[in-house]
């Protein structure tokens, strides 16, 4: 329901303060279990998705495409004038409305990988834009389940949310509570790990085969540096992109939608 | 060479002022015919495809790794406190150095497409950071040039230019003059044009096969609508990557990715 504000002030507008302070963002999403949803379609697909909003805000103007939802929602929307509501969040919003919705308790790697075939596993990627374009292209292009090393950055920061087009709500994720022994555990619950790597003697991801029967879990490094030698040193095949001379690699959003369209067209072995 | 400056306000620094305000910059960067490589890595790689120094500006830590390069250079170098560089810039500068290059004069679209077998022409896309996926993806797959619309974000703007890691100066690139006819004109000098679209009637572009005398131009559309309905009834054929059931499409540089990938794999008819 529509709800009158006195003014900023109201306690209920911390939700969306100094969007783009990553820093701040962080310890106040975490410590009230939020995060910021923006523009009406990923606003829609996070409550499809099952998330509860705990407000709304947005200028008048994109009410109208919101009013069915917000009828529906015990949670408050405030209406303020596009100059009010860029000053709470502090920069200039373009899209549309924002949402505050709750985080849903954090689920494990075991359930996210039960019954998933192919996975992404990503080490310490920490760019939102790249995380939200990663998990884009898995949903996209068929992957089951992501897996994120302990640092690797938040699928539900504001960004990444909003570069995945929601794609962070579809695609079932955890996050390995061991970086070192994690990906041991992975292969003991029977997937073949695949190292991404721009290592020229590493195979061509393309003539990789793939028995079946195998669930495999493709490992992504980080923008910089990519995988830590512990993680290439623990897959059981190191693999490439095959790229032209003098390149050293793509960039690691890139590389993933390659990787993922080229792990959905293995070929079976024989 | 190194130059000591007598304060912050010394004219030679207003190229590198308020580096994250896009307007300013667009018309300071256009009346000056300069662009700002940022890092080690990005100044050589721009050096070595050969733009030219106007300037450099660094705190003292980064002068070790580009030495030999000031040295070489008629350009004036600033070494200042980091503060300082900041305080011009407007922001935190993460990654050492900043150089303001020199641009070059445009090349035509005849000039860079004339030896080219396989061309991206992007339509509008306005994003640095995709335009610089996007270039650096084709240099690593085998794309021989890129040609951008009239309204296509620029590739030497700052953050094009990190994204890229200076693939923006290895890959020749041009600009259409003319919205409507440039695509007409392209394919009277032999280039197939492919519109990539998420459109469930293209053609999968795996199953594309082409005639190794066919010259191949692959068109990108904007990040929000795709391509133009005249992009799409200008292309000789409409090509689509496979996606999930119920995901609608991929962030434009990653389909770029793909794209790219399959565009340098295609099969030969018959």
């Amino acid at each position: 329901m529509i709800v009158p504000l006195a003014d900023l002030g109201d306690p209920r507008l911390a939700d969306y303060q100094r969007l783009r302070d990553v820093g701040l963002r962080r310890s106040l999403e975490a410590e009230h279990g939020l995060f910021i949803a923006e523009s009406e379609k990923v606003i829609r697909r996070a409550v499809a998705a099952g998330y509860e909003a705990r407000s709304f805000l947005m200028a008048e103007r994109w009410l109208v495409g919101l009013r069915d939802l917000i009828e529906d929602s015990d949670a408050p929307a405030f209406v303020l004038p596009q100059e009010q509501v860029e000053q709470v969040a502090g920069f200039p919003i373009h899209r549309g409305a924002l949402a505050s919705m709750r985080r849903k308790p954090p689920t494990t790697v075991a359930e996210v990988t039960a019954k998933a075939r192919r996975i992404l596993v990503i080490e310490d990627v920490v760019d939102h834009t790249n995380v939200g374009i990663i998990f884009r292209s898995a949903a996209a292009l068929g992957i089951d389940a992501i897996v994120l090393s302990p640092r690797c950055a938040d699928p539900l920061y504001r960004r990444a949310v909003k570069v995945s087009m929601g794609a962070v709500f579809a695609l079932p994720y955890a996050r390995l509570t061991d970086w070192y022994q994690g990906l041991a555990e992975l292969r003991a619950t029977g997937f073949r790990l695949l190292a991404l790597t721009p290592a020229a003697d590493a195979t061509a991801l393309e003539d990789e085969t793939v028995d079946p029967a195998h669930r495999l879990a493709l490992l992504l490094g980080t923008e910089g540096d990519g995988l830590s030698s512990h993680w290439l040193d623990e897959a059981d095949r190191a693999v490439r992109i095959p790229m032209a001379a003098g390149i050293d690699s793509l960039n690691v959003a890139a590389a993933a939608a390659v990787a993922c369209y080229l792990l959905g067209n293995l070929r079976t072995p024989g």
